[in-house]
This record gives structure tokens, sequence and C-alpha cells, in this order.
């Protein structure tokens, strides 16, 4: 190796290093649905500080009442400005909308996009294909100011909320542009036992990640299981 | 229950009572390729007898004899024709043209799928979208009396091609629109070692499956792995 060569190349950083977020505030926008209420529990169990939001500062109170562990609630736009890292966890339907109306309460934050744009028929769920490509890509779009990454699509919001499940057995393929945003979204995902953050790819790879839930549907219905996913060999 | 239920509803079947396959003729188009090379290996491995098509029956004859455990060789057309199970790994250049021209080859065949759709730039790879909507519907629409379905999409050709490779660590999502002929498929992946056959969807959800690989490759990247998936809880 020349000098030039060990110059130009820094060793390659440890993928597992990653950092301390165990001080950071998370929100989770739709904190009041399933996902999100499941999200919130879990992390606050860990000693996580979560605020849940929701378009009524009323109901998100009430829901963080029921979760406990330090949970607060507050209405959307309030949630967002007090967070360091903000989980939307809301209705496809209502993606777009809400985003947009927050674009400044989002600016600078860490956005972790865990929405699954599904359609369904007596056939069962369907991939939607949003115009940006994908719910993450519609979040970057929308919040150009923001550092949006996606992950928690996988979950099953049936074991994130019964308290009797001590560990979910998963990992979280996490997607984003730069490698600081999805290291710390591997490790809010670490903070939870059993789960594993994963560096999944590019945004412009979330489609597909988004996606899979449908499949994730049909084998829970072949199978009567909550499926999850684990990468092998990683 | 009143006698009326009982007569409408049947048990549910054991998704785990998979056919024995043990003695159905498998071909492989685009078997002299590293992912069907890959599969034939472990498939003739296991005493399954397979037959690799290519254009050029010398080129498959030539990868067949590198193969050894019995693979046959032969031109694409005449791999369909004396084959039970034709699993397509053909580059996706190459699939429409490929099975537009083996129609009658294929037909009452079950054709097993395993294309990825996939672009390559400087950033890695990234979907493609088909007009049918994904590689395992172009199939379908090019193939109509043929049953297809679409599976082994995730596995590493660097390991299936190793023979100090005991064990695939990985599941197989199998789609398809009649279980007899998913069931099939996942009893196929089965007689790999390691490897499981899980019952994953209708073929409209396959595009997310097969773009999932550009996730695995940027995987593949970071943790210098040869990723595969399970599912949890199935």
């Amino acid at each position: 190796m020349t000098p030039t060569d060990s110059a130009q190349k820094a060793p390659a950083k440890d993928p597992w290093d990653l950092p301390d977020v165990s001080g950071m505030v998370v929100g989770v926008l739709g904190g009041t649905g399933d996902q999100g209420r499941g999200l919130a529990y879990r992390l606050a169990r860990q000693g996580q500080h979560v605020i849940i939001g929701s378009r009524s500062a009323d109901r998100a109170e009430a829901a963080a009442g029921e979760l406990g562990n330090g949970v607060e609630g507050a209405e959307n736009a309030d949630c967002a400005r007090r967070s360091d890292i903000v989980i939307v966890a809301v209705p496809w339907d209502g993606h777009a909308d809400l985003l947009g109306s927050l674009t400044e309460e989002l600016a600078g934050k860490l956005v972790v996009d865990c929405v699954n744009p599904l359609g369904f028929d007596k056939k069962g769920a369907y991939a939607l294909k949003p115009e940006e490509g994908s719910a993450a890509q519609q979040a970057a779009a929308l919040l150009p100011d923001s550092r949006v990454t996606a992950a928690f699509h996988h979950l099953s919001a049936v074991l994130l909320q019964d308290p009797a499940v001590e560990k979910i057995d998963t990992d979280v393929m996490v997607l984003g542009e730069s490698r600081a945003d999805t290291d710390t979204v591997q490790a809010l995902a670490a903070r939870i036992p059993g789960m594993r953050g994963v560096f999944a790819g590019r945004l412009r790879n979330a489609h597909q990640v988004e996606s899979l839930v449908a499949n994730l549907i049909s084998m829970n219905r072949r199978y009567k299981a909550h499926a999850g996913l684990r990468a092998t060999d990683v």
C-alpha cells in the first residue's frame, strides 16, 4: 500500500458501532393508532422519552395515560416541535396532508417514516404505488428541510402492544440517505429487546420494503402468525 | 355448530403438509447463469433430477458436466419439454423473449419465476417496474396455459454454488394463485437443507418480493454478508 492509498482509505467503520440515543426525545405522529401506540409503548418501556401526537391533544393525552411508562401526549405539531426523532405512523390516507402541514415543525428533525401504502379487497392486501415512489419518498419530497429515513414497517402491532411479550424477535430494515441518520434509527430499534436495526438501502428502495407488508399479511393468514423478518448472515 | 356449518367448513389444511416432489424432473432455464447453476446444484445434490437449459445445448451440457450429481444439459425448449417443474432463472433482459418463445413447451407445466428486475447505477441497485407489475406477472401473461408461481428470489448465488456450504439458512417466499402449486414449490425449496418454503401471497404481490433483492444487495455491501431472509413466528 502506498502512502497515498492509506491516506485515501479510512478504515471501514464498524456497521454495528451505533450512537447512544437513550437521551433523545421520540415523537410518534399517529401515536394513537395501533402501530404508533405499539412503538411508543415499546420504546417508553425501555426508558425512552416518548411523546405521542394526534390531531386532538385530548385524545393523545388519553392514549398516553393508558400507555404509562412516562409517555406524554400532545397535538401533532407540538409533538413534532418537542421531539428529536419523529416517527410517522399515520394511515397512508392522511400521510401527505399531515406532513405537508408540519414542514416547519419538522425542519431539522430526524423523521422516520413507517407508513405502508396498501389497498385491501376481498383477495387481501396489495401494494399501492405512491406517485413519489414510496411513502418515504413522499415524506422526503414534502419535508426538504428534514432528515427523512424509513423503518419499522414489518412489526406486528399486536405483539408490540402485548405487555406479556418480552422480546420482539425481528430485524428492522432501516433506509435513508445519510449514514449518521440511519445509524441513529438503527440504534433506536436496538433499544427494544429482540429487535435489531439493519441498514437496507436508500430511500429509492423503500417501496418494496413498505409493500412487503402485503406479503406478511398473506403469511399471517396462512400460518396464523404474526410474521416478522430476520436477515440471515448479517 | 349446525350440520350445515360442518358440511361447509372443511378442517383447515395443515400448511406444512406438503407433497412429495422427489420424483419430479426440474428444469432450470438460464441454468448456466450463477443463480440457475446454484439452484441446479443444490437440488441435484439432494437427489432431484435436474436438467439445465441454455440457448446452446453444448453450453448447457458443459455446465451440467461441471455440476455433476446427475445434472443434464439441454437446449431451453428441450429442457422445458422434459421437465415437470421449470425454474426461470434468466436475466431480466431476456425474460419476455424467452418465455414468449416457449409457450407451447411450457403449457401445463409448473413454472417458477425467480427473476429480479433490477437496474444498477453508481448508487447501487434499484427496482425496475415491469409493465405487467412484476416478472412473475409478465410470465403469467405470456404463459396463459402454464401454472406460474414465483420463488427463490433472495438466495445468494455464491452460497448456492459453494460445495463447502452444507446448509442454506433462509426461507424462500413462494407466491402463486393455486395452493396446490405453491405447496409443490414450497416442497421443492424444502428439499435443500436449511431452506424452507413459505407461502407469501398472490402474484400481484410479487413485485416487492422481486425488488427486495436491491435491499439485500445494500445489506451485503454494508455488512460484507450474503444476506438471506427468515420469517419469524412462522
